[in-house]
């Protein structure tokens, strides 16, 4: 089954980039027994920021979508390098936690995480489907709209 | 021991809800090894949003408890799908992760998710005790006053 | 091995404080199998709020970030009563979630949430090192700064 994966992706004309290099002092995931926790990505590519603005003001729900589309990429390139380059070991994506930063009377959250959530379901079939959290806050590292961390189960 | 906990719910008076679909592209419980991760839950019944406002403007203090402890039945109500109806399975509850839709300068979010917390003892006992954040934050989907979300260990 | 963590910190000059109470109706930590999940911590000493303000307003950066070093001594505090007195009994850190009250246009929580991560690495080494999440909300518990909750793998 090697490769099953990553002919989906590229099926798909995704490219998972280079896993990002955290932000501050800690590391990008962590394997526990068959969990791996991926931690909070945000919009990243070749080493810039994008997407940096509040969903409501400077992006609208559309572009927050695309953001969070962008940000599962970047989670699912520190998953391969957890999993030493092979996404065929992923059994089931369990958890995303999706935090929109957002004006306060924005209530659209779900649907900014959808463009994370979808690409799951897109790349992974059913093994991609997950429970979720969406919430709006204040702010994020950096400015940027979306973060988003996860719990993915692994063999 | 089957019916334990749906014959304590009775005794409350409380009726654990149809599980409610989720909002968007995700599944409201995934089920990894021993542990349950229920996905986001808001106050909605009967198909409609509850409780939309923020605590602190449109809400009290007193008010976003009963959201929360609302928000616990369909907690409840997604737990019993992931064991087949059958909630004597449930070992403990783990973690809720309690998100506030307030306004800056509201500090009483632990008054507020303990709505849920209290629920969660009365049904399962000292089996329902758990670990737990509450947060304030800028806003949630569809404006609803608390989304909560949690992992549970079942057997 | 016995006391090899502790060795450690009083090395560096830490005194892991007594188990603060939680302030609701929870408990402080669930171990379930070889994972121990931390309620969400916040600055407290001698059962007093400490930090109380919002980093970007009342307190600087490296004000938040002494803040999230203290949150670390309190996690500390209840995994070492999770583990009988005996932190070296940790497998290794895995995840810690940061929420650093904040004013809207605060962008550095990643160098907030540090104060707590670099804190676990002196700690315990390579052990300590975790995923992370690191967000921005509205506001906290009793207006505190800086919360945070943590999984722990143990033995």
């Amino acid at each position: 089954m090697s490769g099953t994966v990553e002919a989906r992706l590229a099926q798909l004309g995704l490219d998972v980039p280079t896993a990002p290099t955290p932000a501050a002092n800690y590391i990008p995931w962590v394997r526990t027994g068959n969990l791996v926790y991926i931690a909070g990505q945000v919009p990243m590519k070749d080493g810039a920021f994008r997407w940096v603005g509040k969903v409501g003001a400077e992006w609208s729900m559309d572009e927050g979508k695309q953001a969070a589309r962008e940000v599962a990429l970047n989670i699912l390139s520190q998953l391969k390098a957890a999993l030493d380059g092979d996404l065929d070991r992923v059994v089931r994506a369990v958890k995303l936690n999706g935090f929109v930063n957002c004006v306060p009377d924005f209530v659209h959250q779900p649907a900014v995480i959808n463009g994370a959530s979808e690409l799951m379901i897109e790349v992974f079939g059913d093994a991609g489907r997950h429970a979720r959290s969406a919430v709006g806050v204040a702010s994020l590292p950096f400015g940027v709209a979306v973060e988003i961390d996860g719990v993915f189960e692994v063999r």
